[in-house]
């Protein structure tokens, strides 16, 4: 009894010190009461200190900061894992900064259609949307699939009348419209017509390589932003939710991994809560998610070996991204290989913390 | 180098044995080739040889002979993996009497809304489309969503648009659509009116049990038919395809897990192809497919093990349904916790078999 919970200690200073990398030391865990936190992201993809105004790093630290504070606010005063989660990615749909509710990225028509992903580890309970464009907060309606629906999965127009039937108001597709986003539809389209390859033609499925035509990439900040937030709460339930507008210029209905269960989104109380953000493909063809979860259950791997491995499939196929992922001891594991992620952690044991480069002072 | 042949023909012989329970002996395999083969389904159900006449088992039979014949032809002329299952699944697509393509069931406003998906086992490749309503071989669009796109699923009007790219033709909903599936949505609505509970009130999740009101189950005959086929080539790649209409009267654009990458269908050359069928929901709560390919890479259980612990906590959490699964060394396994699935299985080393029930005489 002694031994583990020393070795428990142990562990706890590990994971924050992995955590609060250069931070000052974080406060010893309080062993009374059970260890929760939450950890939330706003995106991997190409960020880096060079390009980035102070005003610009400082508007999106300020968010995320009131996002983390907002989901473990609920934590804190004792409430769920998924009300937590839920409440951290609201703050993040309701930002213009994030690719997901207001402020989310266009399809090739100018609209944003948005998809969102809810799951509670209590009972593997799911809810998912995808190709929604009225509903405000679309991880509140992915939560409703979950409570109540008998589905897990909605999809376009049929999702918006199920929202239609629980009284949801019927949001106009200006209000998700920005003008940043309108500014680099534009761009994609324009690097669209430069490589002029038509849609079907291309494939990056052929090729682990970065795909590129005569050395331009046609997916510059295209496909990250995605929001998402992972918890574990005082009664030891992991949650996860994500949320996203998917690809700037994304043609033909195409649904990325946020809204598919096991790949950008998954939870299991007896492992761990992961959500996921980058090139969506890459993450449905190796089943990041629940990847992450299976490697813990069946190969007895920590949460941080799972994750990172969990990324390093995704970059043999080819893709960019990260992860942010809890277990059910509190240990947190947020690994990616874009040049940048942005991030927060909060857990019990410690301060809030929000990063977005990969090591920060 | 003589022990490992003799346990791999023990293997073999192990696996025949149990494939064709009660069989007459299948041949020996030849040493000389490396073991293809193929196995499908016809959807997972309440299937009784007291409710099923001949002249009904008859017809299941011949057509489901008729699709493994179609797929194992193309293995045993040195085909690929993929397109071995996509010639099976084309042929359950074609027939009437499975719940995909032509004879799909239909949605509360009375038409077909198709999903399939494929995946190649070689390089993690996968398609996927969700929703489409005019595509006559659903797991065709799937294949180019793979192959001609660099997505990998396609969902609603955006899959037939690039369908239309592809120059595929757009068939009217009625093709797909017939009397008996007519009947089995007529039946379906009188249920739900007895049931009398709207939609967005009940929540099979909130409960393992067998969801039921007053004795009568709401959901029979609704969830099943999907089709799927799974193949190992002499190359040792492998393949998984499925195919679906879906659940009769299901509304608000609801998805299954036949089109999610993972839960439906998965393959991966390392370890195994799976196909599912079943109350979509649970299987993709429970990432089935990925599931046993897990158990199998992480957690080294053999593919029979690993497919039946994938079904047993479907069955946890109050599913229903199975699988098909072969992995690379040509084991094949077929669990399943309904009282029966249409299903038939091509080893190399062995003849057709077409099975209904659980245990064959």
């Amino acid at each position: 009894m002694t031994s583990s919970i020393i070795s428990f200690t142990l562990l706890v200073l590990c994971v924050l010190g992995s955590v609060t990398r250069g931070q000052s030391p974080a406060p010893s865990p309080t062993m009374q009461s059970k260890p929760y936190g939450l950890v939330i992201h706003g995106g991997a993809g190409v960020i880096s200190r060079e390009t980035m105004t102070p005003q610009v790093e400082n508007a999106y630290r300020t968010t995320l900061a009131e996002a983390l504070a907002a989901g473990y606010s609920v934590l804190e005063h004792g409430g769920a894992s998924v009300d937590a989660t839920i409440a951290a990615v609201r703050v993040l749909e309701d930002s213009p900064l994030f690719n997901a509710g207001h402020g989310a990225v266009m399809t090739a028509e100018g609209l944003c259609e948005l998809d969102a992903a809810v799951m509670d580890g209590n009972g593997l309970r799911a809810g998912a949307i995808a190709g929604v464009r009225h509903i405000r907060n679309p991880i509140l309606l992915a939560r409703d699939v979950m409570e109540k629906s008998n589905h897990v999965m909605l999809t376009g127009e049929g999702a918006e009348k199920f929202a239609q039937s629980l009284g949801y108001d019927r949001v106009a597709n200006e209000y998700f419209q920005t003008e940043r986003r309108r500014l680099q539809l534009e761009k994609a389209k324009e690097i669209d017509r430069k490589v002029g390859t038509p849609e079907h033609v291309r494939n990056e499925q052929k090729s682990g390589d970065e795909f590129t035509f005569d050395g331009i990439d046609p997916m510059p900040e295209r496909k990250w932003g995605t929001v998402g937030a992972v918890a574990l709460d005082q009664a030891g339930n992991l949650a996860a939710a994500t949320s996203t507008g998917g690809m700037t210029n994304k043609k033909f209905g195409r649904v990325g991994d946020s809204p598919i269960i096991g790949a950008g989104n998954y939870a299991d109380n007896a492992t761990c809560a992961v959500s996921a953000t980058g090139h969506g493909e890459y993450f449905i063809r190796a089943t990041v998610a629940y990847s992450i979860s299976a490697r813990m259950a069946f190969g007895r791997e920590t949460l941080g070996a799972a994750a990172k491995q969990a990324i390093d499939t995704v970059g043999t196929l080819g893709g960019t991204g990260g992860v942010i992922a809890i277990d059910r001891k509190g240990n947190v594991a947020t690994p990616f290989n874009t040049p940048g992620m942005y991030r927060g952690v909060h857990l019990s044991s410690g301060k809030p913390l929000i990063e977005i480069f990969p090591s920060e002072p």
